[in-house]
């Protein structure tokens, strides 16, 4: 299997605006181009577009807007987690031999489908994500006498994070007692401790090992990959467990030969409050039943190891798009290149997307 | 690389019900596990669904429909040639060491998206592929002399296969002069020229060579790839040649080390009939100007190396399913399994689907 790495990236604003989707993918992948050295559109084998949008032929149409004219071209849909997974298919291109480069460019714009759980009607009306978050939060409180104060330090340390990431949706630095006093949405979820829907697009360009340092005297390598669906629909009876999440990172610390202690840095899928802390426990970082002490730690020492951009909490929730800045925010803690959010001697870095209530998740490991 | 087989393979019958798109996946998945030796769900590594379909997380769906907890698991769309690339991107995982086994199934019903090119708006209302196909039609008579009568026969020649395909949308035998004698959708086509929009579902199960064996005799080996999109719009002034498709059938010759003079039996793309006189010899299986008279040649003896199912006009079109049908039909040919519809000697076939007019183009190479 050939080593594949991020070489280049580029990331529009995560914004309310109802962009064009075609727009906001040309937007990073331009941003990709102006960025890489070395990067002519006849250097790009693969153009895969990650997106719940409704349109179709997207990659030819990103394609032609940018001057590529690829090999591999199509897109792939899998609700939340289409960012990652199209990056892994990319990895699978390129280790394979089949590609020596592929871009892959997300996106989805505010009011895109995906963002409810249509074909669920095992729950009758309730097929929105905040009851499936409603019934985690109530059973986290139940199970770990979790707090409303740390679930909504969660939300606090995540909008924190996102004001020093110039392409975030929010950039108020919301109280613990702001986000305690915000609305309902349900008896056990307040709006602040939710992620917005919002328009954006994220793009990555992947090389193989023969020809990364063209690109990037940098190149991040992708070094573990776990994946697993369980289910479509949310019909488990653990609700304090994202075991698609512990299928997947297990495998991901496999690939890459290391234990959770070594991670440095990691991006976790926070769709909601509850979700970083059931994950984070659940991809090892943690003990289980003390992630909120944790997290209640990173915030009070301005640690910015979990969700350095502002998780989907701050930076907001484009779809297609998620699972991509996550790779870029790792990549670029990686490369010494976070600006205002970097971690000091990051070299392992995790990256962690779900879909469907954990019904899918899917893990990354990067290192420099 | 790892060597990739077709191993396993499951057909719906191609109709004009509006079936749900859902039990269409379902049904050719089902007949896969219901026909491939020693398959158990816990052996399929990745789920792909191939679909222009609107609806979200169809991956998912049909693991949870057919018992599959896969660790790759998403869909993939590129109009017509869906299909094939979805197949394409399941060999990537296997080729690259990431997956031994990937269902990759596809379907579409009638009314779904994809079938009009709603993105292209250079020519007014005139984005309906029956214009692009007209306009492909009249270069053709007018470069080549080509005749009404010999695009007839194209479409006499597929109906009169598809006959003895059980799946087939068509099974009526029409004759040259019924097709000439249909009714014109444009000044240069008639409606008997075009492949049917139906709706219908095929998968099929890819293995590495580590474990093909375990569950066929007959494992058929995609030795050749080759995939291209010159543009997501009909722009070039070329219209007598299927640009993609020369450069995709060249890389897929290259990386099968054969020659075009080698293939016993092919799947082309005939959304239209012209578009099966341009593609055998831009795909070198004739020599340019000369295949109106070599398709007048098989028809007339009754060879069925092009098109043994009925190609698209007489087996039907179900976007995300025809590719993948394509290849259960070289695979079948190459198993010596294809009853009635069986060339002897076959041993190394070629499939061709393309998209968009053929700004995107796929060519597989198959061999026993």
């Amino acid at each position: 299997m050939k080593k594949v790495a991020v070489v280049g990236y580029g990331n529009t604003k995560f914004t309310k605006d109802e962009l064009p989707v075609e727009s906001l993918l040309l937007e990073s992948t331009k941003q990709v181009f102006d960025t890489t050295r070395n990067l002519s559109q006849d250097l790009v084998d693969g153009v895969i577009v990650s997106t719940n949008d409704n349109s179709k032929y997207l990659a030819a149409i990103l394609s032609e807007l940018s001057g590529i004219k690829p090999k591999i071209s199509h897109t792939v849909e899998h609700l939340c987690s289409s960012g990652t997974n199209a990056v892994i298919s990319g990895f699978s291109y390129i280790a394979s031999g089949l590609a020596d480069t592929v871009l892959i460019s997300g996106a989805d714009k505010v009011g895109n489908p995906g963002q409810v759980l249509e074909w669920d009607k095992s729950r009758g009306e309730f097929n929105h994500p905040i009851f499936w978050a409603s019934m985690f939060t109530k059973a986290h409180k139940r199970q770990f006498n979790t707090t409303e104060e740390e679930l909504a330090i969660v939300s606090a340390k995540n909008h924190k994070h996102a004001i020093d990431n110039p392409n975030a949706y929010s950039h108020t630095p919301y109280t613990i007692s702001e986000i305690m006093n915000s609305k309902n949405v349900t008896d056990d979820l307040r709006i602040l401790d939710c992620s917005y829907p919002c328009s954006g697009s994220s793009s990555i360009l992947l090389a193989s090992e023969d020809i990364a340092k063209k690109f990037t005297d940098q190149p991040i390598w992708i070094s573990g990959i776990g994946q697993k669906t369980n289910s479509a629909s949310f019909t488990k009876n653990e609700l304090v467990t994202l075991s698609s999440s512990v299928i997947a990172v297990n495998n991901a610390y496999d690939m890459a030969k290391i234990s959770s202690h070594e991670i440095d840095v990691a991006e976790i899928h926070d769709a909601f409050s509850v979700c970083e802390l059931m994950a984070i426990e659940d991809l090892n970082l943690t003990e289980k039943n003390t992630s909120a002490a944790y997290v209640r730690n990173l915030f009070n020492t301005e640690d910015r190891k979990i969700n350095p951009r502002g998780g989907l909490i701050g930076a907001g929730h484009p779809l297609g798009a998620t699972g991509i800045s996550q790779i870029i925010e790792i990549t670029q803690q990686l490369q010494n290149r976070a600006a205002k959010r970097q971690i000091s001697n990051a070299n392992k870095g995790l990256v962690h997307n779900m879909s469907a209530a954990a019904t899918s998740s899917t893990v990354l490991i990067l290192e420099s």
